[in-house]
């Protein structure tokens, strides 16, 4: 697909410069531009790549003396970081997977499909389950009994969506999420280890051999609208009730949500994060990667974690949090400022003690 | 399904009271439940909720006067925890899968199923592979070439087990869970920089450039009965002999199992866990979320480690730890409070010393 | 397969002493070993193991005097370790799988595949997909539109390869790994909360409620030759250019790598580990398990960190890590000795004070 430059302004609603007729068919970083790319040189310090590549036209930042740079046609944008979406979603070429459904689906005959669902090779889809107009399961994806997407999804390979479980619009899933596996959870006939040691922190008693007995999850998962799913995911289904996901939140690879979580609206969840049973996280919060949160806890709107923080307690909404354990960025920084001088500290104190005893000692 | 109350209180164990020819036919939590509903009000904080929803009947705690809360009848389990299990097994509505063999799975002429085993669409037994009775292979898994899997196992969606894993009767797999990978295993011709920076601890002499040599996994992988795996782990093959996992032990999603790991029996491994090639770890041992464990060091039983705990050295059994590296927890714990007094230590320490260094002049 | 003990020291360029027409059909570990195995005895410790196991022949220590130990053949190596090596691929079983092209594959009209291809049961090979000479694409498979695998790949079943992907030669994928999946990037109209906090580090202003938008991937994936991936590992496209993977690198399980890193040759990924997107990371760097490292920085070439390292800054070449966050190893190691003496230094600086006011009272 090509692009008149003047297309692409407006359908970022930018400003065109220059030949805004030219036509361009892809995107690329300006050093490695060929003469069909649009360049992106969103930031002064790009111009040097530009000179290298052998773009014509570029997205430039405000302000760009566009002709000096060497282009026929420009772009500008008030906030360049903000036009790579609408860009991206012009040019993404996609998975190019046949439509309609293939014959090697296997589709039980109670699933209700909307007329217009693709639905890729050797897919299954259970019984009972809906799915909506406009949406696309990808080859090899698994959908169960009486689960219900809705309108507008795209699940790329191999993604598996459990019994019952529920997803609003416009859901996206890369390969091999899954979504309704069974919680976690195991309880003894006598009071456990865990349960003790949770209770006195640290005197676990007697610690004789116990067995764990399976909680069944009755409870499935509900996710809302706009919500995206990384590759290799699990999110487990609730005990009683559903496991819920907000509208708009937005989750990362290889991230896992435990049983009975509850997670609200435009969140984002970075690579590897792990949220266990039952914590509530608020709106729009964003943990970085690799932050683990413990279960039964609850984490306000609007918190953000630095990578690898390990949330051991409740955080107030609006906090910005770093390290094991989690505490206020401010304060984490502080620490590991200080880790680079503990050595030093532990020697001052050393002489300190060495010091003060003389002089006692004197007087 | 529907039950009675009596008939629920019986398979429980449990007393009940009131109306016990009342049907019920799922369970909910108190403020959602409606008169079709068993609500689960185990503490005495539940009864407001009861309020708020429809039960007719519930679990309560031991003691609650369940008719002024407004119930019909009530059951009363002495642990109320642990009827959960009961409860829930009971409940449990399944993956809504069709019984018997798919027509369209893949199913090796030698492989040997037992005459009740289900398998579901799409999915692929290879040669040589044993089944046991009761079990179901569910849809788009895999069984590897004499692979063998005992009685009673439920394998749900997508689920992969490479050629000539062992596992014991009631086995439990969650969706893309993989046992049976190649164990991650290289060498270099010469000392690598690796293994010179394991002997010295941080000189590495000379760093040329070194290529990676692949040792093959000839081991497979050994579980034991009732053990239990979550979605999207890994559990990884031994290089001569087989990584084990023994009785009971119930494992979390997005858990990695290392080549060579042997793993007692009843252990808890909670999601993102890793534990890396060689290790052992003993009996009833818990490791929370996120908990990681080097290579080739051992656990002692019934250790319980907190969530994000890094192991870097053996465990004696019967130790709680926590953190990074793992400590006792009750040291951890100090060294998580001497975190937040840190910036005060490094001033006191400054101010400390100006005081000494002043009087001593003065003396 | 049988070999003798002559074929076997030739085939690893070592020398065999004794009975070298013996023939052994396995390895073992030296207690374990029959008498048709050959048992691994490379260190003088497991002298003792040889007396329990029955093995006939094994590879031992240089300088062992393998009669004194009862056996009657025996092969000595220089360096044992990397004779693993070559003993594991020569007696490597395999997956059992069966050669060819399964019928039930869903081979597109328009792929390219060498003639000695082998396509597993219900594997997929999608629109334009070239695979090279001597390949195998495991069962139940995916390989994307347009995506190029070189010769002699070895994919396990269930592993996912996106649309445009290129990967070299002698390509190895366990199962359920995903290459291809989108990256993880989202902007919002304004200035976002996290762009905020990383430019004010904690004060967040106006935190009022942001929907994400998505910026698309248009880059792929490309990985050089010899390049080997474990299970359950997720590798995300690029945005504008393709997230690249060098030569001879080894990826472990569970492993993230983000939307347009580049990671240089021979490095060694090890399980869990993450990397967060457009971070740069060289030659021969090796990463312990569960390591995490942040967007947008740079890891030298021989780079070394510990397990459960949280690198959030660049590390120059050449250096050993370890820590939350990343410092120097011998730092670290201080800072963790540190750790358990901490509440002995506060309880010394408490009374440090206590005595320097005293003697300044005095004074």
């Amino acid at each position: 697909m090509a692009y008149t430059i003047e297309q692409i302004a407006a359908s970022l609603g930018a400003r065109a410069f220059g030949e805004t007729t030219l036509e361009i068919s892809g995107v690329a970083e300006p050093a490695d531009a060929g003469p069909q790319d649009l360049a992106l040189a969103m930031k002064p310090e790009y111009a040097a790549g530009l000179a290298q590549g052998a773009a014509r036209a570029a997205v430039v930042w405000d302000g760009a003396d566009w002709q000096a740079l060497g282009l026929e046609a420009a772009i500008v944008a008030p906030r360049p970081r903000y036009v790579m979406s609408g860009l991206t979603a012009l040019l993404d070429p996609g998975q190019g997977w046949d439509a309609g459904i293939h014959p090697s689906a296997v589709i039980h005959a109670t699933a209700d499909l909307a007329p217009d669902v693709s639905v890729g090779p050797l897919a299954v889809i259970g019984r009972g389950a809906r799915i909506g107009a406009g949406s696309t399961i990808g080859p090899q994806c698994f959908v169960g009994a009486d689960a219900r997407i809705g309108a507008g999804a795209f699940l790329r390979e191999g993604v598996r969506i459990g019994a019952r479980v529920q997803i609003g619009d416009r859901f996206i899933a890369q390969p091999g999420s899954v979504v309704g596996g069974d919680g976690f959870s195991y309880v003894t006939p006598e009071t456990s280890n865990v349960e003790q040691a949770r209770a006195t922190l640290g005197d676990m008693g007697d610690t004789s051999a116990q067995s764990w007995t399976r909680i069944h999850s009755l409870g499935s998962v509900s996710i809302g609208d706009d919500v995206e799913l990384g590759a290799n995911c699990t999110v487990d289904r609730g005990t009683i009730r559903d496991t819920r996901i907000g509208h708009g939140t937005k989750i990362d690879n290889l991230v896992m949500i435990g049983h009975n979580v509850i997670i609200g609206n435009d969140c984002l969840l970075c690579g590897l994060v792990g949220i266990a049973g039952s914590t509530r996280i608020g709106n729009n919060v964003v943990l970085a990667g690799k932050t683990g949160v413990s279960d039964n806890i609850f984490i306000g709107d609007n918190v953000i974690t630095g990578g690898g923080t390990i949330v051991l307690s409740n955080i107030p909404s609006g906090r910005m949090m770093l390290g094991y354990p989690a505490m206020k960025m401010e304060t984490t920084v502080e620490v590991f400022k200080g880790f680079r001088r503990l050595k030093r500290l532990f020697e001052d104190v050393s002489e300190l003690k060495k010091t003060v005893t003389q002089s006692n000692h004197k007087t």
